[in-house]
């Protein structure tokens, strides 16, 4: 089937791939696809989910970036393998077969992203995706679309993100301007005017998400929990206040957007830095801690909105995903922070937040074939809209 | 400008570009080319060469498999600059604009390629080309084929040789079988018998090429010359017979095709064990050894046609292209050793060699712009044809 004929299809059937940082498994929504751009409509018709082998995850857990290039071509021939069964794997559950489907969409895995030019020998930004398309063409006989960072860095972005081009899909509104706010590890968000064009999206990262809460609910429990579940420790402490200013006075929350966080600042060693406020044999102190860094998530979220968004335009709703739209606190204090806005959950708003990055791989697939440009600069900093992407067949 | 329109054009103007295993540069190649499979016609427009900047060469010599994911990446957008500006260099010397470009077709720099499964944690075939085609199209602003050994090596294949299907469409005849013998490093042939299909050709390494002449001639004019010019040194030498009979009971040579070998068998290791039979003081004996490794070089091509081309059909003519065309002891060598049969060099069949590989690359982006398969699987092992390579979109 050639790329003509695919673009004239009323319906396309597109798989989604989303294989994410934390390396736990493959995420896959095979989703219906009418249009391009503007007109573009997504339908979720299944999802379905593969965990990766043991073997994977601690390949890629650490610093991938040390692996060597031996090492990087295998396991990118190896993830590409668990990437088609994942494929294959949603296809069947779906009740279709893999001559049904038009295009695999693929993220692959991130083992590089350097948007800065700190090299020695090789000054240039890189980002490197593994997970090899060709195999994944070969081994489902669907034309395979990935690898699409490198695209936006190439025009002088910073590869990332890229959901937002889904979130203008999927969420904006002829009438009602939409706050989209993911909070994964880190916090981040994508703003979409009433009526918007792509380019007046803007998107960024707001600081930290969950991933300083879920170290600080293992430390307080001695490992036995990965998370604050139901925001049980976070509600039975105090806020810090000398601790929240302190914290707040970090000076990426004062950087405007286009602009992008991660393990670097939010990471094991900030979160060592504020235990140094606590005695750990005194719990009360510890739970404190806890409650402090949820409200600076939350804060850090709602001064974002009002120094850098509600001066763009207005903000009827808030959309939250990722693992912390499970938080009640989060939730709670946003709705407490920002009267007059509705504050609801992907899910609320119709599109399972677990779908959600697959779905978007997927949508960026569709515009690739579309020959439509589907990076957004607002979000990445590119100097223009670009067609992301490479294509292998089957 | 979309696939469909491309494929429909009378003439496709094709940039091809090579980076070899040498590691001095990148050779780039302008073609007009008609047609597709079996009614390919290409004639070269101009051809130029970017010799790599010394930090280039230098990641790339030694073990590049060794080098860590992050110069992976960096080093691949930094080449994917440097194959967009060689592409560039040649479009504008041969007069022409970008816009009048159809594709470029690149094979990239392999920093890694196993077509074995010996690894500990990731037991899988693999090959890895840097020189990221997304780069290389956002930078010139054409269409960008490149990658193609992996799509090969998923359905089965070593990923290598891939010249034997530029082989087929730029030297069958519908009257005679032809040897095309290259004598790069290593020496490898494709055959083709009278007004072959593709599948009835053949390839695979004949044996070591110019690696130890050229080691040789290195030590013995200690470190002043890079080759044996002229065949000065191995004209001025006697061939040891014993030695020779020695060298033609390595076991490489009886394997059947498909087959191949590098410098892991033909190397430094091996050159060393041959220099175990002469003293260094004996100006006679180096000579002798470098005459009779030459001489090794002929009867391994020679003894590989007799054994297994011969048997397959007839041979009109052998056409010789690589560094080992210049060396007049293996031209003549040749001719004596193939009564009735014409030895040329590419250059005088109307293909320079300097050429024939960007060229060959040129020619696997046509097809795979037209969908047509062009693996040979009588050359890579794999299972079936298949379409090899990724497009990146300007």
């Amino acid at each position: 089937m050639s790329f003509e004929s695919l673009r004239k299809k009323p319906v396309r059937h597109i798989v989604g791939l989303m294989s994410g940082t934390s390396a736990d498994g493959i995420d896959a929504v095979l989703c219906a696809i009418e249009g391009f751009g503007k007109d573009c409509r997504a339908r979720i018709l299944h999802m379905s989910t593969l965990d990766y082998p043991e073997s994977m995850r601690g390949a890629l857990v650490g610093n991938p970036w040390e692996m060597n290039a031996e090492s990087v071509a295998r396991l990118s021939f190896l993830l590409g393998e668990m990437l088609a069964e994942a494929a294959l794997k949603c296809i069947r559950e779906a009740g279709f077969a893999p001559v049904d489907i038009d295009l695999i969409s693929s993220h692959g895995q991130t083992i590089a992203h350097f948007p800065d030019t700190n090299h020695p020998l090789f000054p240039v930004r890189a980002t490197l995706q593994i997970g090899d398309i060709s195999v994944i063409a070969k081994r489902t006989g669907i034309m395979t679309a990935g690898d699409f960072r490198p695209s936006d860095m190439a025009v002088g972005g910073q590869g990332a993100p890229l959901v937002p081009y889904a979130d203008w899909i999927l969420f904006r509104d002829p009438a009602k301007g939409r706050i989209i706010q993911n909070i994964g590890g880190i916090g981040n968000l994508t703003y979409l005017p009433p009526d918007c064009d792509m380019d007046s999206v803007i998107a960024f990262d707001t600081g930290p998400g969950n991933m300083m809460v879920d170290m600080l609910a293992s430390i307080i429990s001695g490992g036995r929990e990965t998370m604050d579940r139901d925001a049980k420790m976070a509600e039975a402490g105090e806020v810090d206040s000398k601790l929240l200013d302190y914290l707040l006075s970090e000076p990426y929350y004062s950087v405007p957007p286009p602009k992008s966080t991660g393990r670097e600042l939010f990471g094991r060693d900030y979160v060592n830095r504020i235990l140094e406020f606590a005695n750990p044999a005194n719990e009360a102190q510890y739970l404190s801690v806890i409650r402090t860094v949820s409200e600076l998530t939350v804060r850090s979220m709602v001064d974002s909105y009002r120094a850098w968004v509600f001066p763009r335009g207005p903000v009827h709703e808030v959309i939250v995903g990722g693992g912390g739209a499970l938080n009640p606190y989060f939730m709670r204090r946003l709705r407490e922070e920002l009267p007059g806005v509705s504050v609801q959950t992907h899910d609320q708003a119709g599109i399972p937040s677990k779908a959600k990055e697959a779905l978007a791989f997927a949508i960026l697939g569709n515009e690739l074939l579309g020959g439509v440009p589907n990076n957004i600069p607002g979000a990445t900093g590119a100097s223009r809209p670009t067609i992301m992407g490479k294509v292998a067949f089957p």
